[in-house]
């Protein structure tokens, strides 16, 4: 796997001349040392002013990036609800309003006569069923509709807008560039067609893709700070910041956006990155309650009122649902995957707008049939989240017997309150597992089809329906048996199962074993939910499905996809420690490797060189006997020093302290000759070739190196590269400029 | 700093016997690879469960820990609780009971006759007089007399078990022995001297101290698991696990342990310490819950019922609470640090629980005077952050003028209330903003004295102190001038202003400014406190309070108490990004070093080098001409090699894959000869000479490396180790066995 794999010939020549991937420097090498001392020495007012302002700049950048971000995200929430609206009917007066915007300074009670349903305006007069009809028929047209809207601006401009982008971040910010994902065009569309894709219906959040726009908002506000943006390490550093904010957007969760972008995205942490996210975060967040999209005032979108008295047995379900959301998570990666293999398999992915239609046609026709699947899915978890205290949207509390029941006789009226309670407790049950399954084998299908779509509110919702179920059944059980041992603790008045606790936990454990997240995870959930007293519960939740999905596949569904699409990456969350491997185990040796040597090339050898191996680097060394390591040239770098080279003939000086490679024959017989030393990385980091991989591959994770060159006693044994895959299935999604 | 250095001759003579100090393997190298691939090869049922074993016995552990912690600090909270009680009266029918058990069972409005006062058991019938005096001398005397006890304790048995610990901590993650540290005698006796110190009424928390005992918890367990005690890389994550099931239990934060441990203790946080953090805290947090010393049957300490509405002009208060607070910080590191001085220059350390004892006498008479300093600082604090809804504990609430005033002529009526209020506010801002300074100074007194102490409790009160003080002029002044434009978005019934977030935002803002922590501050405080709405504002006031402390000093508390005692420690979160020199720079260059060659060795002379350099550590090269690196070998290996060597004579087999090290007259000549290849370090790292210090650094930091070999073309030019001071100041806390 971590072998300096040969690329396949069409990968080869796409990275020699206008490379999708390329990895970046680990760190600000030479240029921005240099430009660093020239500030130093600036003198005077005009000297302190530059130095501030170059320190200063990735403030500027994170500050504008959170404040865009947030006005953004609150556009496109605004954006998402007027068109959910516009699906059901629309404002006489102005059309352009939303619902609420239409009805708001009404008095309480008071009819909002501005909005009009459809059924309403179509068939003003008309019979029931036509006015229905009407309502049907324009709530289909509209799904279809804005999906395929959304389907096609992102196929025909912006072919990265589509899925949820994350995968993609994480492979970026492992080092790699990636060009066209972050473009200006890919903004535009991915900001458009994420409101239509939420509004057509869709099994899909919005969540992810905010986490991409935030990053496209990065990389456009980067675009004045060039030393900023040339430079690899720092802008990651800003990108990891903008995810930050997109996720502190997205949940109305700042802290945790910054633990996500440091647990799940981020490859290496340092300290000023964690600053600058924490910066980003809160200024997005700001924005975002500034803005105030939802006239809410508040952040916490699902907000839970848990009491914190929870019973010993309550432990077995929780567990349960843990258990449940890993073998969840893990079956929905499978089917996820199956699912695109199948899509590229069959010739369906020729055909990705048709494809988006269809799904949403076919998701409109079910989920009609549904309520808990015709709610919008964010409604659907706030009515789930809710205890039975305040109103009930859906129903969902009919099924608890009021505990003010007359007494009656126990052999009639017991039996005959419970039977009638626990049928309609039955039947609520069925509908959530029902709406469970359906959202399932949905969301399997539109995560990963030509549309941005995110996998949060899909999972959040499938763990909340099953979670929700479950506390069902326990209240049931309680309440049919109130003497049984395992009951003993509860109160006698009741009130013993909180649902909305069960629902919580069941969307933790679904998320936990989907995303494989850990303590961000748990962080976003209790900021969404503000349920601070069942932390503990959340935390045994989270690490019991992550557990349970680990053991029946190793991978997130990020990584999936990562592996789906072969990106180049190196996932620094596994434990290598059980690898007894030695370097020289799994290392390209030094008989297998094409080294330059300084003892002498012409430019039309090295051209050669380039044209017959297909390596992506080449070790310098002394001479092919002793192997002394002088360094190591990029194919890039070489290809690049040798265009130069054609450019201008003359012969370019070498700096004194450089080793150089040059042709034995030296420019003094006339002949021009190549200095490869600015092009060469002068530095390598040498190991031993027995080194354990697991060091090796903690070189790789945590300084982000490229490559390591093994040595035995100084001699160049061989070398190890990070993973880099072919780009094969990237033919599908590459940008079409 | 990082140089090479040669330790002053006390210190490499301890160095070479018996180091204090050792820094352990950066990864788990030979022998456990071997046990690893002995257990794999192992057959049937018995290789099987016995693979089960290996992989099972951290989580084991872990769950151990989790466990005996819970159960450790609920008995210290129980006897903290019984301690304090002990000062202010008895339990008439059973001595040993504490207050709250001692009057339970009462209802609501029964007065408790079980539990007498002091004053009245003493002076029965007596004067009121004679009741106070009483009172007050057995409040002074108990006060001396336990923190006597737990500094004889400490002083006597464990020098160790003084202060928080968390610097010893970060020092011992970051990959440094220190013996009897963690030995079971530290753990008695830090388990003793605390709940004493904490009831003395010493200006101190228990939340550090805490950390300390669940890290020798994990000492005490792991000693059954030799392979993992033994393990230097296994062993550091279990005890950052600890780490975070002392926080989990302190604060009642499982999430904030965990980021606590993440952020502040670890030097590198591999996943699976990750894991076995969450698993021991929320195994600690549960256990807790479970014996529920409190008997509240909730986690979070100090409840805050903060409101989510506030207003634009409050962002002024609350970042000039943050500026204060960093500032606060700094100034009080340097005061701690200054004391701390003099305690050393004076003669006052030799005394060290006679100061202890006056200490305790001073504060006890200063505090008795201020009635916000009487009080327990954990008690305090809850009131503090307690809005004026619920039962108004000291007062606090008093200055509030009621909005039911009766309306009366303005020149009159109004600007007598306002005075009235007004005055009263004075009276009570000044008392809060008095017992922070006084208790800025007693903390600055106790932190570091010889006793356990954590600073955690101490900040947040001042803090907490401020901010009130700092709500309730807010309040007074928007009271005064409510048709102000800058009040005019406050509503016209009053309650614009809620004291009691202000009261949160400034402990964290004191917390930020002195211990520096970030995103594991905002999680423990809004664990400990329950505020999710006013996740934002604390983030402001932690980030603003770093922000400013890090300006006027760059060190927070642990890392100036790291300084302060000389312990070797490489700062992992200081940035070296600034840093633009190169390896060759700083590097102690090899003909500074000495090595030791592949070409003859006998064994006086190997015994001649140990003796006459003190370095820690000699390069192995095949020859000093070539200078070919072969290996490192350690000061304390060859050591052990020539003492095994001179024990048996016996000429030792070499691997044929290893490098030799040998001397030049063969065993054919009769002479004994050794071989060191087993003790040498065979795979060392080596960088180019050229290599950026940055890079350098963060191989130290994140990788864990100790040394760095430099190179130049395959030649050693020189070397770099983390940075190891002389264990001066050490003496005086070195343990007496």
């Amino acid at each position: 796997m971590l072998r300096h794999d040969a690329l396949s010939d069409e990968a080869s020549l796409v990275a020699a001349r206008r490379p999708l991937f390329r990895l970046q420097d680990p760190l600000p090498l030479c240029a921005p040392r240099a430009r660093k001392a020239r500030l130093a020495s600036l003198p005077g007012l005009h000297g302190v002013v530059s130095r501030m302002w170059d320190a200063g700049r990735p403030w500027v950048a994170v500050v504008l990036v959170g404040v865009l971000t947030g006005a953004v995200a609150s556009g496109l929430d605004v954006l998402s609800g007027w068109l959910s609206d516009l699906r059901m009917g629309k404002c006489t007066d102005m059309w352009w309003m939303s619902r609420g915007l239409c009805c708001a300074g009404l008095e309480p009670g008071e009819q909002c006569r501005a909005w009009r349903t459809w059924g309403e305006i179509a068939a003003k007069e008309g019979h029931v069923v036509a006015r229905a009809l009407a309502q049907y028929g324009v709530y289909m047209v509209t799904a279809v509709l804005f999906a395929l809207t959304s389907s096609a601006f992102v196929n025909v401009f912006a072919p990265f807008a589509f899925h949820t982008g994350i995968p993609e971040i994480k492979v970026l910010l492992g080092g790699y560039v990636m060009r066209g994902f972050l473009s200006p065009m890919t903004l535009l569309i991915k900001s458009l067609g994420l409101p239509l894709a939420v509004a057509s219906g869709l099994s899909l959040g919005k969540e992810g893709p905010l986490v991409h726009v935030a990053c496209c908002i990065c990389d456009l506000v980067l675009r004045p700070f060039e030393s900023l943006r040339g430079n690899g390490a720092r802008h990651r550093e800003i990108l990891s910041a903008a995810a930050a904010a997109g996720v502190s957007v997205a949940f109305g969760a700042p802290l945790g956006g910054v633990l996500f972008s440091l647990e799940e995205i981020s490859t290496f942490f340092p300290g000023s990155t964690l600053w600058q996210s924490f910066v980003c975060a809160i200024v997005a967040a700001v924005t975002l309650q500034y803005i105030d999209p939802f006239n809410t005032g508040k952040l916490a979108l699902f907000t839970v009122t848990a009491s914190q008295v929870w019973r010993g047995f309550e432990l077995v379900p929780w567990l349960l649902l843990g258990v449940a959301g890993g073998i969840w998570g893990a079956w929905f990666i499978r089917l996820n995957e199956e699912w695109e293999r199948i899509r590229r398999a069959s010739g369906l992915r020729e055909w990705p707008v048709t494809e988006v239609g269809a799904l949403a046609l076919f998701t409109a026709v079910v989920s009609y049939l549904v309520v808990f699947m015709r709610v919008p899915s964010s409604e659907l978890v706030v009515a789930l989240f809710q205890d039975c205290s305040g109103p009930d949207a859906y129903g969902l509390c009919e099924c608890v017997p009021r505990p003010s029941l007359p007494a009656r006789p126990r052999e009639q009226g017991l039996t005959l309150g419970t039977q009638r309670s626990s049928s309609n407790t039955s039947s609520i049950v069925f509908l959530l597992l029902l709406t469970a399954f359906a959202k399932t084998l949905l969301t399997a299908a539109t995560f990963g089809a030509s549309i941005p779509a995110g996998i949060f509110l899909p999972s959040l919702t499938i763990g909340a329906c099953a979670g929700r179920a479950v506390g069902l059944v326990m209240d049931a059980l309680q309440k049919a048996h109130p003497q049984s041992w395992v009951f003993a603790d509860c109160p006698a008045d009741g009130g013993c199962i909180n649902t909305s606790v069960y629902a919580v936990i069941g969307a933790a454990s679904a998320l936990g074993g989907v995303t494989r997240m850990t303590i961000s995870l748990v962080v976003i959930l209790f900021e969404l939910t503000g349920a601070i007293d069942i932390v503990i519960q959340l935390m045994m939740a989270v690490m019991v499905a992550k557990f349970t999905g680990d053991y029946f596949s190793k991978n997130g569904i990020y990584e999936t996809w990562i592996n789906l699409r072969n990106y180049p990456f190196l996932n620094t969350k596994l434990d290598y420690r059980r690898d007894t491997f030695l370097a020289r185990h799994v290392m390209t040796p030094v008989n297998e490797l094409a080294c330059v040597t300084d003892e002498g090339w012409e430019v039309s050898r090295l051209e050669a060189l380039l044209d017959e191996e297909d390596y992506r680097g080449f070790p310098v060394v002394k001479t092919m006997r002793t192997r002394v390591i002088l360094g190591y040239i990029g194919r890039a770098e070489l290809w690049e020093a040798l265009m130069i080279d054609s450019r201008s003939p003359q012969p370019q000086t070498t700096s004194a302290t450089s080793a150089k490679l040059r042709p034995a024959r030296h420019a003094a017989d006339g002949r021009p000759w190549v200095s490869l030393a600015p092009w060469m990385d002068e530095i390598p980091v040498c190991m031993s070739q027995d080194t354990p991989m697991e060091l090796v591959v903690q070189m790789f994770q945590r300084i982000g190196l490229r490559f390591v060159l093994l040595t035995r006693q100084g001699a160049l044994m061989g070398l190890l590269t990070r993973m880099v895959r072919p780009a094969f299935p990237m033919s599908s999604v590459q940008p079409p400029h």
